[in-house]
């Protein structure tokens, strides 16, 4: 195990994919950056796909995470939906499979716990949540405040590694 | 338009997702491979979808395909199984849309009348037929059948060249 871990988390959608990067330092977590990826919802799937692809494979590139984490799909009931949000997904996990990263899945009652204690919480206290354990992050919108929610997640949750927090 | 275009026909699935190549030289068309893509069910979903996305790109590579095509998705009542469709589909989709390859999408009656003239047919029916409409083409199983026609559906129905067959 390295004593510095970088944790990519990821909150997937074919219309906005949030990501966020902290790293692990002992028992600390730092925030290292964060983002969204909006695709051209003009264009085809097979090229939204490829957007979010490439554009979390780029991230890879730049901040060397070591693991990556994503949040289980919620299971909605409309069969097209799932569709779309399954396509996203599998385009968001596959840059850091394709790069040899192992993606950890959590549900978002586990990651709501992380940030805020407990399994439920809006998106407004997440991100406040998410600014107050990493002090140096910036302002942060929904999916890159839930993206950086997953990492969080998953520094407490990795058997490595339980956070404090 | 090249004269000589090559398509990439994919049939996705979790489980096996089936791949065909086909060469159309002016009104003929000429089989090249096939094959099938089992990703270890027993891996993590991640690790499947790189399986997918990782095999579909080394055709690629190696046969050189100038456009692909694959089946619109079947809306199955069950968002689970749609997640699953969903994820597979585009890890398949992704890898000729990464190489720079155009993915046109057609329905399965779409894909079927182009091999059997009506829109409803087992899956025997369209291996047959795709053997009869390329003859080199050795004995296929069912996913591989079924994404040579879709590669077969791309050539009849895309608007620069229409079959006869």
């Amino acid at each position: 195990m390295p004593s510095k871990r970088t944790v990519l988390g990821i909150d997937p959608g074919l219309n906005k994919t949030g990501w966020g990067v902290v790293l692990i330092e002992g028992n600390n977590l730092r925030y290292l950056d964060h983002g969204v990826i909006r695709p051209d919802s003009k264009k085809d799937l097979a090229s939204r796909l490829n957007t979010i692809y490439s554009e979390v494979s780029e991230v890879i590139v730049r901040l060397k995470p070591t693991e990556a984490a994503i949040e289980e799909t919620f299971m909605n009931s409309n069969p097209s939906s799932a569709l779309k949000l399954g396509a996203a997904r599998a385009a968001a996990m596959l840059a850091p499979a394709h790069a040899g990263i192992e993606v950890s899945e959590y549900g978002a009652n586990k990651i709501k716990k992380a940030v805020v204690g407990v399994g439920h919480a809006d998106k407004a206290q997440i991100a406040m949540m998410v600014r107050r354990l990493l002090p140096t992050c910036p302002e942060v919108k929904d999916d890159a405040a839930d993206a950086l929610a997953v990492a969080i997640c998953h520094a407490n949750w990795s058997p490595h590694l339980r956070m404090s927090c």
